[in-house]
């Protein structure tokens, strides 16, 4: 099902040109330019609510209407940006309330974007009354084909506002303060609260050690940020039938330092039309193969966020990325190789940051199609038009997914409860480098896999891959359960199953399903040290066991494999019951790929394709009878793969044998 | 001297029914277990101020006395603790002053603990009211066997409260400010104050280059808290006759990273009943011997802080501690290990935080005798149940102390007087690891080690060890010659005499007592970059010297061993005067125990043992006509150590090889 | 021209006789033992701000008469100090706006030194009061040679005085709030303002993306320091007329840890009658070679910043300096030899801090001429004393200079935009790093340098170097195509010419005067990880390219060397175009050298001296007929440097070969 009514994949991106209203000559030859480059859309007005009320109150939209018919004239499609995401000066010294309190307790000073308060109501005020002006203006326009609402939400205020507004939410969530006592364990260290006046989010002049606290806080960040978010679109849908949706920032792609962001996306996704997402992976900054798989890691994830549901890659590099240590910039093949793998993983646009260097300030050296220079003899431009080009081709696909039998769970508050634990492991490694790593040894054997939470529908999937799941609401457990009931496979590590979602471990160290599922019972958990090994066996071959060691005594599960030291030798390591996997050890990436391979073998999951063992990434999208398979090259080497069935390349020539130099892609359709 | 009226080694701790009081059929579970276990007391009330006072001066005992009762009623003694170390939510906003202001002058919010202005008079009145009513009610209970105040005090409050106190503070010391600017060197940089009230603590956004400040903030600090301590003490005092304590809290124990606490031990102890110690050794996070000897340093420390006296192990961990980057088990035998090395050093208590997981917050994942499995199948539970077994043997040694001919001096003020000192060497090598360092030459080898400060006696001493004695009271230089007037050995490094206790650098640098001992007119003192290595010989070898190379010219000392590098090449590098040997440079750990050998050989000084070289670690507690001897493997492999005349093992079997497995103790008698 | 009038290179330094008043005897003893040190002058009154005003208002100049009096008795000469680098405790108390604000917008408390507010009305008053009293009574004294304004002045405040006087300095500069959004590109980010009163200094909880902010903040803390210190030299004018100077404090030494000043010393240096400057490397920190090389260059840059002229060497310390991390004694004859080095680049003044040590407070680890000791058996008092001899010789070099014909161009506003930018390169190399490689590829083969910013002509230079020259004003581009007109070599590096002073990106990259000089269009520049290399050809050999490899389209340039590797292989990276040369890859130091000995072979760039290959450093300065020439070695082996011409020791001795032990230097003179 298509995302947006258009006939063609989108290929373009964020285009400021308030930034060079005194250059009229440089506008007119941006619409040459980027029309010759196969651009077909621009992001506008994300940065420019100082062009559109410079005096408060005062709507001047002059710049915006002759930008967006300039666009119009010369056939862009216009995604249409809510200014807020950056405040004019003048508002944050009129309306000081309208910029965060930091965790310290310190009022911003004007400065920098994305800093605004979101309870604040003089801001709120404000940005109403200018969406609604803006939807009422351009609403109906014939190029204007999304909103584009504020600009990657994220962060925390701690202002009096916020800290009130949390309080409210804590109480309709426990209703008594005696409720939240309990759920909270606020007898520990004589923590009761008498009163819910009492409570501060968690800050590091005051309470820094409650797990529940800080989930809670978490919790009502996001629900104040779509709450805002809301409030904007209401204003839009006053005079708007276009679809609204944010562009999610970026999450860090470098091996081993995964982290989040800030906001559950899960629960802000259910509130978008479509999923829209900033990618902005550190190409070249090592192993372009494992930055390749986290990027694809990170898409897959997009995708589910919705469900499965094509999404928008609303930003990303065309080559160098000003931020980095080094801004190194994309190698020859790299941009065609990396924009389409947004595609093949479910994105039906390539957008970037940006149509056009600025002159000054801080993203003056973020690469652009067009460059300071520019021309269109540039190495980064002629790229991009070749992109676009091939990209013409790929408009059957639009709409399109993939189906896999395959889903990992992923959760926004198991993350944060994991964070903001005082033990069993604080460093080194958390649950997104288990997710990390499990995502990668079946990925990179050719299976595709979608992500769930404890939301999803769980009906479509064989196997539920479970990575340091340490608290879920109950209602989960019940779901696996019944998953499981149905013949379900569940591939569970350490780690899992311990707490509620109000960070309560259960009685028994499990949730009593889950326990029984396993067929063990919870004896200890050990840490090792960084310095410390462990080991097990797995087919013919030995691997390390590092991080945890999980001892349980088995109640009905079969040993699949033991561990080979220290003073748990002998012990279960990797176990068996019913289904359920379950890996009590943290197994090195290559004894679980073999795990992995092992299982699924068993249990016939299905492959995207056959890789074997060539370090290429395999995706596909569906479309009515045949699909769409996509194989990417993200080593310098030259790889040869056989297929075993014969496909069609995109001008339908057969094709049994691919052979893909360094940082090559091939697209093949194939029939089923 | 038994330190409390009990005829068996304490075996017990931290106890927090209070998060339990929803869950009766866990409470009654508890006592069935903890008596199974050999458990013989518990501390409680640590934490439950909120459980006593709800509402603002309304005491409710309900929970308290049916705790109190159940576990008399069970047989178990109790340590019973005033709640002050966390204060209830609704005070904290009820008097703000009750919070502490830290360096940057910022008024904590409500949360975590320990964090409660030391001075506020409206704290002090709260808790003298409620300490009151405990004493009353509690203060004869047959059960109650001691009185914990508070908890682990240590942290300093930058309040205007706390300035003003700080300021009487200084004016009662020294009388004028004329004075202050003169002892404290203040025409420097036109420091000079003109009146007392120009005074502030040394804080980042204000005076950070003042050593004699930091001295007199760190004094003023230990005295306030004491003073803190003294008016709890006094509200028990009006109903109770208990003895009373407060548990000190932890000191690193990392191999080269030791610290101390932020108050001075030495001088709090004064107002002890008894010395209690909270130990958290980081088990098998490096190599276990070298832990080990670091942790039986502490234990001699705290053995010493009231002139070697039993104290009590007040907390320790059953397993692992939840705040380590990798939170270990505690391998087989340890437990048992660990908790005799206390009892070997002069603990009459192995008490452990805690009884019972809590189900949430900050410590749920901190081990315990009772696991959230609640049962007795359990490899910590059996440990424990074993260990209070043995203890039980060793009733005889309650009150024991040993006695030792070495001392090493150790002082807080000379801490914090070098660490705030701008120079000679600014990381890497301070007094605690030249402490640390001294301790495990001599201790290695059998020698048992007191500690002593300039405070304490030095008559029942042979040898004083000085590391890093850079600044003492003179009437500790004077001491000092007595000792060695009357025959005392002693052995000093560089950079010790230099100051006084305002941090005043004598005239020719060395106070003249302690010049005249050593025979050395002091001269320069360099400190190495970590790439240089100086040497010296000592004996037949040769051994590193690193980090200072103190150059003294010789007045009246023999030269021992001479530099072997540099531009002082030839000049004396250990030298000996008339039993007062130096050692001027940074010699390495191998070298130093040569050097002690050869030195504590010639004069005759008794071991605890003779280790023959091994890494084990012994100890003993003399009592009437025998002691006990204690000798522990902190290491992993077996070591068989021949006894050079026989002993007797606790059941009068005659002995005279021990043989000990990895991580196995032993205790023999031998009569004197 | 000599820049003071007096006969002798100065001999002396810092001298604190405030803090022994209570010392008389310590005080009558100084005078003798400096005399005997040869010890020519002292500067005082530095931090004596409380001995002459301890009661606002009141003077008392009793002790400040003595100490002048017994010092022109015993025949110093005194530079003289207004005290106002650190303020007396009651005036920061009686006058909180005299104490800086922080850029968090703490105020500072008393304490510390260098942290009044540079803007605040009650302090310029309370200065000016008290300089005027010591202009007039000290003023004509026949002992005071200088007057020696404040101590070390840097640092920045953001109080609200500041921040609105920075407001005026704006509206000056800028007139219109419009021409300030143009120029500093503020349509970014919706950051156009619309007064000028919505702007506020970069600070952390405010604006930090701003590079034009940055720029102008930084140069306004510049002009108003100097306007501080004009304030001061104006009281001092009432009643004197001996010059005025302010000692810079000093630049970190650190092999490729360069940092300058935070304040402009080009612009600084106009306004005062002779650049002073305080010298600490970090000798025996590493290889003192290198560490001689950087010292030499921040000599060459003292020297330059009024036009080649003799400057003051304020402070260095005898031996160690008490704030490094392992304070290292200077090694035997590395005192001689630092010092020299001083005068052989410029310097008529050796002076140290100190002349004795403070028994307390936080320089008393600090090396003095007189140590804690007192006497003058003492390695650093003799080698002071010895170089004092050995200066006598020197007079005749009085206000001499070298001549060089290179130039290195170095800029505090083009440092500050470089550190500021987000992109290209954010870690490992900057301007600094890479200015100070090319003065080490140029100095070590024996050429002499000066240093120009933007402002200083270039009429006498044969060669101009641009070393990271990002941005500088048009004006420079114009000067710089006149000099190149004139037959003048360019040697510039990648990343130069970019951007204007207010950081805006010239339409081409490059500005076009450069542009055209260069033969060259700009392309693309990659920003290599530090685990990258390419490489390049020179001479011979092949040597790395590591950082920034510049790709450039040739416009009239013919290439020199091509890079060897990537997917530019093959394109140019060393270039040149009618006597400019390029270097658009990061050349490592010895490809750098081989490359510079080519170019400045086949321009007959002149010597100081033919080095030969051999670590060592030479300068000279020039007199009449002949000039001086100084050979440095600063390694600790021997080398042997036969000479190209005959010439004399300074008693006139005729030497060809000069043998320089470690350590060791000589001085020659030369009839030209």
């Amino acid at each position: 099902m298509k995302i947006l009514d258009v006939e063609m994949i989108l290929h373009g991106g964020d285009y400021n040109p308030d930034q060079w209203k005194d250059y009229p000559e440089i506008l007119e030859q941006d619409m040459r330019l980027l029309k010759a480059a196969n651009i077909n859309f621009v992001s506008i007005n994300i940065f420019s609510w100082i062009q559109l009320e410079r005096e408060e109150g005062i709507y001047t939209f002059d710049w915006l209407d002759q930008t967006i018919n300039r666009l119009h004239e010369h056939g862009f499609k216009i995604v249409l940006a809510t200014p807020s995401g950056s405040k004019p000066a003048w508002l944050t010294r009129r309306y000081p309330d309208s910029a965060r309190v930091d965790a310290y307790g310190r009022r911003a000073y004007h400065g920098n974007r994305h800093n605004h308060c979101m309870t604040s109501p003089s801001y709120r005020e404000k940005v109403f009354a200018l969406d609604s002006a803006l939807a009422k203006r351009y609403g109906e326009h014939p190029a204007v084909m999304l909103w584009h609402i504020s600009n990657e939400f994220s962060g925390f205020c701690y202002c009096d506002l916020c800290q009130a507004k949390f309080r409210n939410f804590l109480q309709e969530k426990y209703q008594t303060i005696e409720t939240l006592n309990q759920r909270w364990w606020n007898a520990f260290w004589s923590h009761d609260f008498t009163s819910f006046e009492e409570i501060h989010p968690p800050m590091p002049i005051g309470e820094q050690n409650s797990v529940p606290l800080e989930l809670d806080w978490h919790r009502f960040t996001t629900e104040n940020t779509i709450d805002f978010y809301k409030e904007e679109v209401r204003a839009i849908r006053q005079y708007s039938t276009l679809p609204t949706t944010t562009n999610f920032p970026p999450i860090s792609t470098e091996p081993l330092s995964l982290d989040l962001l800030h906001l559950d996306c899960f629960a802000f996704a259910k509130h978008l039309d479509m999923v829209a997402y900033d990618s902005y992976p550190q190409w070249h900054s090592g192993d372009d193969y494992q930055i390749g798989l986290n990027t694809s890691m990170l898409y897959d994830l997009m995708r589910s966020l919705k469900g499965n549901r094509p999404f928008l890659l609303m930003e990303s590099a065309p080559s160098a990325a000003n931020w980095r240590n080094a801004c190194k910039l994309k190698r020859p093949k790299m941009h065609a190789l990396s924009s389409i793998q947004a595609v093949a993983h479910g994105a039906d646009m390539v957008g970037y940051f940006q149509m056009r260097k600025g002159r000054g300030q801080t993203e003056k050296f973020h690469s652009a199609v067009l460059d300071h220079d520019s021309t269109d003899d540039n190495r980064v431009y002629q790229d991009v038009k070749a992109l676009g080009a091939s990209l013409k081709d790929l408009a059957p696909i639009l709409g399109s997914t993939p189906k896999h039998s395959i889903a990992i769970y992923l959760d926004w508050s198991n993350h944060v409860a994991i964070r903001a634990n005082k033990g069993p492991r604080m460093v080194g490694v958390g649950d997104l480098d288990t997710i990390q790593m499990y995502y990668k040894a079946i990925v990179s054997q050719g299976y595709g896999v979608d992500f769930v939470n404890y939301d999803s529908s769980l009906d479509r999937y064989k196997v539920i891959v479970l990575p340091m799941v340490y608290s879920a609401p109950d209602a989960f457990w019940q779901k696996l359960h019944l998953f499981k009931e149905k013949g379900g496979i569940i591939l569970s590590t350490y780690m899992s199953g311990y707490a509620n979602d109000d960070d309560l471990i259960y009685p028994r160290s499990r949730h009593p399903l889950f326990e029984a599922s396993l067929g063990l019972v919870y004896h200890e958990l050990d840490a090792l040290e960084e310095a410390d090994k462990n080991s097990t066996v797995i087919g013919d071959n030995c691997y390390a066991v590092e991080h945890f060691c999980e001892l349980n005594k088995l109640a009905g599960a079969e040993v699949m494999s033991r561990y080979q030291a220290d003073f748990y030798q002998g012990e279960p390591c990797i176990t068996h019951h019913q289904g359920h996997y379950h890996v009590a050890g943290g197994l090195v990436e290559a004894g679980l790929t073999e795990l992995i391979h092992a299982i699924f073998t068993k249990h016939h999951i299905e492959k995207t394709l056959e890789l074997a063992g060539l370090p290429l990434i395999a995706t596909h999208r569906e479309i009515a009878n045949h699909r769409y398979l996509f194989i990417m090259n993200f080593t310098q080497q030259e790889h040869a793969l056989p297929l075993q069935k014969t496909h069609y390349t995109l001008d339908n020539q057969a094709i049994n044998l691919v052979r893909l130099t360094g940082f090559a892609y091939i697209i093949l359709k194939e029939n089923r």
